[in-house]
C-alpha cells in the first residue's frame, strides 16, 4: 500500500502529460486560424499591454488643494466710492478647494422689528383678517398695512426686496481676478509625492504667468475670465445670475517613466448656469446664497444682509499613476490565454462543422469508446475506429 | 538552411493544431459532467453578464452639490421676539455641500477681561494659594473670587456657562425648514452630465413638491424633519444636543439604456446622534461648536459667543455608469473559458478516479512514451499501449 | 431529420469528451515541468488568495468626519493682555474636515477711503503724473504722497503692511492645543458603520488619552505640535508662515474576522509647508489667508482685516473592506487556470524544441492529416504516422 502511493508519487513526479494534437494539413483553416489568433495576439499585445498598460499596477491619488484669488473692484454707487477685496468678495475666506466669487449683490441694512411684506402681487392684502397668522408662512402681527396693501409681519426689517437683480452687474471687474492654484498629490502605494508646481514652475515663472491651454498649460494661475469662458458660459450672465464651475486637475502618470513627465492637466467643466447659445428655459438656473454681517449699533443688534450672486468654483483632483508590477503581468497574461482558448474553439467549430471533409477530419481528432453501460439502446453506428 | 526556415514558417502558416479527443459514451459521468458546464455557462450568462454586466466598461461619478435651506424660525425670548432667517441659522452660509442647520444655543456676550470660572464643582477655591498660574489650562491672575469661590482668569468675560443645555430647543420649528439640493455629475468616460433635476422635474413641480420616497422620489426638496426621521433619529433629541446625518446621493445608470432611465436615488443614514430606541450611552454623543460674532461698541472690541447645536448634514455622491465595451466583454469571455477548464478537470478526475472502468478509460485517454534517459529504475510495468 | 437532431443532441448529452494526452516519462522535462506548476500553484494560493485576499469582494468607505479643537493661547501684545481661545482660532467654525488654526497674523483696522500706497521699493513716485490710473492695478487718485513718496489709492485704509510676518509667532501656544476627531464610514455593501470611537474607546479613555503611535495608536485625540512634528514640519517655522497637513486615517479592514479587529489607522502627511532639513527655497511656501471682522462705528462701515497664517489640517479617510464572496473566488480560480496553461506552454516549448528526442516526442504528441486540398504543392514528407 505504502509502496504503491510511493510509486504514484514519483509517478507523478517524473511524468508529465501533454495533450495529442491533430496537425491538421488544410491551409484554409490554418490560415483563418492564424488570423485568428493573430488577431487576439494584438488585441492581448496591443490593447491590453501598450494601450490600457496591464502590466502596470494602478493607484489613485489622495489630492490637497490650496486657492488664493486676488484683485480688486472698485465700484461708485451713488456716488460712494468703494474698494473690494479678496477679503470682501471671497467666500469661505481660507482658500478652500471650493468658494465662491462674489460678482453681484443686493444689500439690505436690517433690525429686528415690524414692517410690511414686499408687494409682489402674491400677498396683497386689503382688510386685517387677511393676516391671519397661520395662513402663510411668515409670522404675521395681524395688520395690513395700508401703504403697501401688504401684511404686517415679524422680521429682520426691512424686508429684502431682490425683485430686482442688478444689470450690468456690480462686480464686473470680478473678470479680471486671477485664481492661484496649488495641488498636491500623493500615490501612497508607490511612496510619489507630487505638486502641481512642477519643476519648470519656478518663482520667477509664477509671479509673470497666466495660464493658457497651448502657451502656458503649467501656470497655475488663472484669470477668472477665462475659467468661465472655457467651461462654456458667458461672463455677464454667469456674473448677474451666479453659477458654478468644475475645474478638474487631471493627473494621468506612468511612474516607469521619469516623474518629470507627470504634469498636471486643467479642465474647465460648467455645472450650473448659463451657456453662451442656451435660449431653453431650465429650472432653477444661476447661483445665490444670503448671508449677514452682525453688528450692534446704538446698543441694538443689526445686520447688513447680502443677496450674495457669484461663481462658485469646485476643484476636484483626479489622479492615477501605474507601475509595472508582475502581479497585473501575470493576471493579463492569464486572461490572455483564456482568450487564445475561444481562437481554438472557434477554429474547431469551423473545422468540424463547415469543411467538406468534417467527418474525416472528426475521426482525427475524436477517438470513442464503446458503450458499455446503462444506455445500451444508443446506436452502436457511432462507434467509430480511432484510425480509418 | 533558409529553406527550411521557409518550410517551418509554411508549415506554421498552413498547418493548424487541434487537440485529440476522446468521446467517452459513458451516460452517468457525462450528464455529470454536462451539468457542471451547464452550471459554469449558467454563472458566465447569468452572473458575469445579466447581474454584473461584465459586457460594460464603468466610470464613477465626478459630482457637485449645491444646497438652500428655506424657512423661518420665531422666538420669544423673555418677552423679545426674533425671527431667525436662513442667513441667521446655516452655516456656513454658501450652500456647501456639508452644512450645519442651528437647531439651539447658548448665546454670550463678552469683553476680554478678567473673571471668575463658572463654578462646576470641579475647580473650587478658598484662599488665592489655589489659583496658581499653571495648575489648571487656564490663565489665572492668582485671585480667589469669594462669590463663586472660583479663582479668576484671564478670558473672554464674562464665562460661558454650558451648564444647562436649553430644553426644548429654541429653533424647535427646523422641523419645518426644507432643503433643496441640486447635484450634477459627469462621467468623463462616456460625456454624460446628467442633473438631480431630471426630465421629469421642472419648474412647477419644485414650486410644490416635497420629497417621499414613494410618491415624490425625483423631488429635490426635503424637509429637515423627515430628514431627521428617515435616518433614524428623534428630532427633539438631535435638536437639542446636535447630530449628523449623511444624505447619499446615489446613481446607478445603464447608459446603454435611454439617459432618461439615469436617476438619482436619496439614501438616509444618521451618522452621530441618538437613535430613537438608543439607551445605552455611547461616547461623545451629540454636535456642537462654538463661534463669535465680533463687533466694537463704545470702542472696545466685543462678542457675542455662540454655542451652537445643530444638525449637520453631508451630502454625498455616488454615482456609477456602465456602458457596452468591447474589451470588457472580450475579458469576461476569456475568464468564463478559463473556468469551463475547471469543470473539465472535475470531469476528469470524476472519470480517472471514481469510476469503475477508470483504468480502461485512462488507456483511452493517455498514451506513454517509454522510458529512456537517466532514470531506468522506474517500474517499466507502467509502459501501456495507445490501443489496448 | 427531426431524428437525427434527436440524435445529435442525445449524444452530446450522453458523451462526453476529454482531451487525450502522452504520458512522457522522461524525468529531466516533468521536474522542470512540476516546478514550473508549483510556482504558478505558489503563486494563486499564496499571493492572489492568502496576500491580496483574492477571494474577497471590497468594498470602499463612505466616510465623515466632525473635528473639535481645543486649548486657550495668551498673548500680550503691547501691553494688551488678550485670550484667544477656539472661537478666536479656527476657520471655519463648524467643526469641518478641512480646517485652519491661527498660529499667526497681521492686523490692522481699516475704513474705506484714500491713502498712500505701502512704500515696498517697487511703487515710488516723485510727481503727480507718475499715479496714472491703470497703470498699476490698484485705483489711483492721481496723486502723489510726499512724505511716503507713493501713490494715493482708494482702498481700505490705511494700506496693510504685511512686509514683517511677526517672529516669533503671535499665538506660539498652538502647539498645546488638542484636535479631537470623530469618524465615522459605512461599508455600503456590507451593512457596516463603525466609528474611530471603536469598541476599547470609551468616554473615561478619550477624557484622558492622547494619540500616540506605539502607546495610544486608537486614541481619537492629538496634540497639535505632534501633528506637525509627525508630518516632519518644524513648528516654529510652520507657526510663523503657515502650512499645510494632511491627516490620513486609515481603515483596512477583513470583516471575514470580527468587527473589533476593523480599527483606524493615522498618518501624518506634510503637503505644504518648510520641512526640518529643508535648505533649498522651493517656490510659494507657507499658507495664509485674510478675512475681514466687519462692524460699524460711529455709522462708518470698518472692518478689521486680518491676515492670518496658519496650520491647515486636511483630514482624509481611506477605507476599505474585504469579505468572502464566491464570485471573486471563482475569477481568481478561473484566471489561475488559465496562468497554468501558460506552464504547459512552457512545458511543451522545451519537450518539442530542447530535449535531444524531440523528434520522437513530436511524433507522439502530433497525428498529422493528409494534405488533400487546394495546396498539393507542400512537400508530402511532412506526413507522419501516428505511431513510429
Amino acid at each position: 500500500m505504502k509502496n504503491s502511493i510511493k510509486d504514484s508519487f514519483s509517478n507523478f513526479l517524473f511524468e508529465y502529460e501533454t495533450p495529442r494534437q491533430v496537425i491538421v494539413k488544410n491551409s484554409r483553416i490554418a490560415v483563418v486560424c492564424r488570423i485568428i489568433q493573430l488577431g487576439v495576439l494584438a488585441y492581448i499585445v496591443g490593447w491590453v499591454f501598450m494601450y490600457e498598460k496591464g502590466y502596470q499596477t494602478m493607484d489613485t491619488a489622495i489630492g490637497s488643494v490650496l486657492t488664493k484669488m486676488k484683485g480688486l473692484a472698485y465700484t461708485n454707487i451713488t456716488g460712494v466710492a468703494r474698494i473690494w477685496d479678496v477679503a470682501d468678495y471671497v467666500f469661505p475666506e481660507q482658500g478652500d478647494s471650493s468658494f465662491v466669487v462674489m460678482t453681484n449683490y443686493i444689500s439690505t441694512k436690517q433690525t429686528q422689528g415690524k414692517c410690511p411684506e414686499i408687494p409682489d402681487g402674491k400677498n396683497k392684502c386689503n382688510l386685517d383678517a387677511d393676516c391671519d397668522e397661520g395662513k402663510y408662512k411668515r409670522h404675521m402681527t395681524g395688520k395690513c398695512v395700508k401703504s403697501t396693501s401688504t401684511c404686517e409681519i415679524y422680521s429682520w426689517c426691512p424686508v429684502e426686496d431682490d425683485r430686482q437683480i442688478p444689470d450690468p452687474p456690480i462686480l464686473q471687474a470680478a473678470e479680471n481676478y486671477t485664481l492661484f492654484i496649488k495641488n498636491s498629490i500623493t500615490f501612497r502605494q508607490f511612496n510619489v509625492v507630487r505638486s502641481n508646481l512642477v519643476e519648470s514652475v519656478n518663482q520667477s515663472y509664477i509671479n509673470r504667468c497666466l495660464y493658457h491651454p497651448m502657451n502656458d498649460p503649467l501656470c497655475p494661475i488663472f484669470r477668472l475670465g477665462d475659467i468661465v469662458e472655457r467651461s462654456g458660459f458667458n461672463f455677464s450672465e454667469i456674473a448677474r445670475v451666479g453659477g458654478s464651475i468644475g475645474i478638474l486637475i487631471d493627473w494621468d502618470c506612468n511612474l516607469d517613466l521619469s516623474i518629470r513627465y507627470c504634469k498636471p492637466n486643467y479642465e474647465f467643466h460648467g455645472l450650473y448656469g448659463t451657456g453662451k447659445d442656451d435660449k431653453e428655459e431650465k429650472p432653477s438656473l444661476g447661483y445665490n446664497f444670503r448671508y449677514g454681517k452682525y453688528f450692534v449699533e446704538d446698543k441694538v443688534e443689526k445686520r447688513t444682509l447680502m443677496k450674495v450672486f457669484g461663481i462658485r468654483i469646485n476643484i476636484i483632483v483626479h489622479g492615477r499613476a501605474g507601475k509595472f508590477d508582475i502581479i497585473p503581468t501575470l493576471m493579463a497574461v492569464g486572461s490572455g490565454v483564456g482568450i487564445f482558448g475561444v481562437a481554438t474553439v472557434i477554429c474547431d467549430l469551423l473545422l468540424l462543422y463547415l469543411l467538406p471533409k468534417r467527418d474525416y477530419y472528426k475521426n482525427m481528432k475524436f477517438k470513442n469508446t464503446e458503450i458499455q453501460e446503462e444506455k445500451p439502446d444508443l446506436p452502436p453506428s457511432q462507434t467509430e475506429k480511432d484510425q480509418p
